[in-house]
């Protein structure tokens, strides 16, 4: 085991599957660390967030290794690591990162002090975020291992439910995340901005928590087809027929208890006009009108701090037109960030076990080979509503 | 309308059907309240809580109406009622509050501190709790009714939804409370002890709010049997393998995220000898030994501060001999008391009406007439596992 | 006592005392209240919030009585009244709230749902909040008086520290509510933006919370003097030093736990030239910059949705140019709208009357006769940093 | 530095100095372990909970090295540790936590899974608490370094306040605790059942939360004369009058906000005779009766699972006669266990760095050296209103 493959970004809409070092237990500064541990990739997602830098919407070099979705089998372990054996199974949550700073002790592992130089919060395959190397690849080293990994109970069990557990990592908790600072309880209704797989992990973890009514809004009405089938209500934004109208038609008011924002800075607008161009505050504007009094707004949609494509002056260094005094006459509040994925993913874990979710369902998972990850980008890149989930190794065709 | 016939307290054992004033807006204590309306009850439950009275175990005097378990329609409103109509479908909490005291304006409406001369929490129907007439009953009077009832959107909706809807008045938030106070959430295991209605509100909530498994535990075999067909997992106390390994058996792992006590005071003791006797602080200590560290206890079930009929002197007054070092030890945290329906019942109502909860296929109601009440309670009594709701004019049967 | 005399808002930049009708127990719809009372008015305050339709940046009528900041004596109570008697001291929240609806039954008060035909949320005296009758005045009604009121313990003791009980109808809530929402606790690091009342009431709210240092910042130095001799920290902002400088200076650090934005949307730019023009995110963009990661931002400063008199075309209805992503990469939360008193006035009276908190003191109460109200209006609108409280009957004057 | 000093148990009532190993990169079990550090103690203070193993209520063996309240300085650091230098000055909570279990992960580090192979929950120098050796020593080790220690951010600043700086190991986050679990804030009122230490830090964490009144209680009124001279309210429950009545002196209401129980399982009963005996239920029942409807009880003070000195077999196995109807009957709940000291020395730190808490005035710590502590050990077992503190290097002496 010591040769290794891995996606790597070359420049603006395209990736290639090379040959790149094995991992050693090492930090990005060349920092021997005992807490690590090296991974067999068993599987490793494609993210919509991966997108945004094959888009070219950031500053990421040529030659970085993608992928901070990754589910792996410990092949070997540092002297520090007490809690994990080689053979287990285990999910990575996509954050780096230390536990042992203030934020992580907080359980705010999103925004760990200690593992990006450059700034709050780490992650794997991901520019600015640490120069941690992504896991789209056969190997992977995760640091901290005892504190970031969640170990599978049972390492059958866990295979045969592979394709739910690997959405762990990211989008579940992701989309979790956005239900609950939205404040998604039993009997909630709920609206979830953006169809693709964190706004139908969004919908899913709604329905988990107990929301009597999700509806799910999408400026491209193909991708609501499937969460339609799936008993999800939905709202066309590509329509004229505004928001609230389409969600006065479907519950006898305008307003949801709880609303979630899982598109982002790349938000089109409203309306056959507007969905044919990028309205970054759209998605936060509508939010405020369709959400009741003393309501919560979940916002895992990414919003970035410089935004290179952005549609003007103020887009461009993240500024957005809100129309927040909206907001405040409903005294609403805001929840952003990345999400920890710590916080929820055992719990989300032991729902998978009991068959109480079906996520790989929900968002779709298409498993590919490492050498087909090229053609899950620009399919995913195309709008196909499919979660692709890379199988390195053919771990999971064979398991099956 | 000013006849009216209700379900009336007797004697140890015995109830009876009789003739009963028409309610007027006035308090028991005769002052002419105009926040009051008449309600024509169209569904009143008999309650596991009754059945203390009914078995003599309280200073409930001779000719005291029963019920605090009601769902009815406004036939007259006074003259500060702002926001019902006559006509209105409404579902009554069981706890009378003011809507106007320092613990209502907190939510804590299971301890009102005016409805009540005697002590804090009022309750229709119910000895010491205010002297509030009961709603087995044609008709019967709600005070503060703007601030008490819970209206429902759709009268029809509402009536074919019904015999789920009765069960917002106590036992489903009364469940759902000790589910709550337990932490139940997406992913968590859960125990609850005693398979009587408010066990079973108990276990759908926990379900509703995302638990991996639940498992019910009663010292009647018999009881298990209609939870274990709609999925639950089940442990029968009446064996003599400890609690603590039936729960590994299913579990894995000795121990539970979540206890919720659905028993009480009047609990009997564990295994095939104990099962005879009634040992009040059972279910209390064994819930610490199976409860993980760092978990919360949800005490639903009612324990008293005199029980002319425990076992000893000390169980006369209400004490228990808990093993307090026990949950110390694990760091456990304890939540009793009546629960503030109001808090709860919209957001179950909504999970009924959107198809997310079936709870009276859960808890087995059986819809009776006001003259079939005294069998109501004596097959309740001996047992029956069913929830027996009165439809005193014949309405839910009309409707159906 | 027939006779009444109340501010009247006349025009942008004058108001009058003039002779008004006596109070009736009614609605601003015409409908009999029996759920009101009427008080004789012992101390009401000129808010800032008075200002922003004396300034003229809002729709209000002539005529319009001012005044949402009232403390008062019952002389007369309707019969559904139950917990109040003439001749009680009260402290009336600035919100109008039903306490029937749904957000106020959720301790929502400021967006109460039933009082105000137009949009949620009702208060005394100001446009578009439900046409209720300002308290600047010598009578005054209140609707819903049992679930409004928060009655003083003892009349004697009450009047000997009513300059600092006045403040518990709005200003103190307010200042609390942000630093609550914001996260303040014991140990915290605060910035509070603004040294107007709201800002000095937030600031000593931090320090009843426990907070470690308090940092206040304003445009005008003179503003800092005051909260300087008492202790606070301060950030002078016509200076050219950035904000983040200013908190290094003083913690050795450039960010802050907890931030609240006592602002709003008058706010003023930055710097020595900054801080001539109105730029109306400036504070909220501030704010994410020297918020620590996960951090919270309570607003209590008002935005509006319509602002005829913004300085372009978005602040003139209600948008501003917000760096979200800037909060979102360091995980901040949000939390805006009116303070809903009712749920910590109860609180505030209490460490007012033990002497935890000396709130007249920090915002520099100054009493004034109702003639001198005109003045008062006139002195605070040219920044004096007073809080002027009117004493219409002199009673408080004739008390010391 | 290759010798080293400590206190051993040496049987029922003696303590004695002498000499024991230097402490090594080891766990109690032999493994090395690269997290851990080596300190120099700066200070070390003598517990009411090392006095339970030395009045002989626990199984302690002879030559356990005692001392779980440390604060130290860094003087060899193992290869893991990252964010700790040699010659950082550090406090330890007393809790021995891993950082990288379940309860970790969730900041409840007093119930660590993976440090004590006996049961949840590590401490040092305690019986049935890992092994993990005392720190009543010149020299001790602690693991898993970077997660436990916090570090004082400027070494003159904390010897300058370093007998406040000691009680953060664990008396101040104590009593901190059971305010916390209590429900303490603005404008509470507060019952502390007990004048120790903890009772005492309890006290003064309600201030620093805000508390608008605090009443201390105990049944050695010479413990009361200290809490008096600084501002706090007293009950003395050496009198036969009830506690009710005397609250009931201080407030006008005899219920509390808000009762924290600082005394633990070894209780002695109320009045002029109770107060002879040991009567274990006596603080949890009367607590009950003292605290207001849907109050919080928070438990700091000890309670255990076995006690072979306890009154009667029942007191024995742990088991207590507890009225719980009495509090069921008020909605109350409680809340136990170890503090997870993590949780809040952090924020404590800065309420000391920043004056705004003298936890040191107010528990009377004084100063001794390492070969006084047999001393210091019997003067506080006879009741000495003080905090011993050993200073065994004379490191705070020579500051001074």
């Amino acid at each position: 085991m010591t040769t290794n493959r891995g996606v790597a970004y070359v420049r603006q809409g395209v990736v290639e599957v090379r040959s790149i070092p094995f991992p050693k237990l090492e930090d990005p500064r060349g920092r021997r660390i005992g807490h690590g541990v090296i991974l067999k990739v068993v599987t490793t997602n494609i993210c919509g967030s991966d997108q945004h830098m094959v888009r070219g919407r950031t500053t990421a070099s040529e030659g970085l290794i993608l992928g901070h979705e990754i589910t792996g089998e410990v092949i070997e372990a540092g002297p520090d690591v007490e809690t994990l054996q080689v053979g287990d199974l285990v999910s990575v949550p996509f954050n780096v990162a230390c536990g042992r700073c203030r934020t992580c002790k907080e359980q705010h592992t999103g925004v760990c002090l200690t593992v990006n130089p450059a700034r709050a919060g780490g992650a794997y395959g991901y520019v600015d975020m640490g120069d941690w190397v992504g896991g789209q690849a056969e190997y992977v080293m995760v640091p901290y291992a005892d504190f970031n990994l969640l170990k599978f109970p049972d390492r059958d069990q866990a295979m045969a439910k592979i394709r739910d557990l690997t959405c762990l990592s990211d989008i579940l908790p992701t989309g979790y995340h956005g239900a609950v600072t939205a404040g998604v309880g039993p009997g909630s209704t709920v609206y979830v901005a953006g169809a693709g797989p964190v706004g139908l992990a969004a919908a899913a973890s709604a329905r988990l928590l107990g929301a009597a009514v999700v509806i799910i809004g999408d400026v491209n009405p193909a991708r609501l087809q499937h969460p339609r089938a799936l008993g999800y209500e939905t709202a066309d934004l590509s329509r004229d027929a505004p928001l609230a109208d389409q969600i006065a038609a479907i519950l006898g008011t305008p307003e949801v208890d709880c609303a979630i924002d899982a598109v982002g800075f790349e938000a089109r607008g409203h309306g056959h006009e507007g969905a044919q161009h990028e309205a970054p505050a759209t998605v936060l504007n509508s939010l405020m009108e369709v959400t009741r009094e003393a309501g919560r707004i979940g916002i895992p949609g990414l919003y970035v701090t410089e935004d290179p494509g952005g549609v003007d002056s103020a887009a461009k260094k993240g500024a957005l037109s809100i129309r927040l005094g909206l907001g405040w006459a409903k005294s609403h509040s805001f929840f952003t960030g990345q999400t920890p994925v710590m916080k929820y993913n055992r719990a989300l874990m032991q729902a998978i076990l009991w068959d109480r979710i079906n996520i790989a369902e929900t968002v779709g998972v298409e498993l590919i080979g490492l050498d087909e990850a090229t053609r899950g980008y620009a399919e995913f890149d195309a709008g196909a509503p499919k979660k692709f989930v890379i199988d390195p190794h053919g771990m999971v065709k064979r398991a099956a």
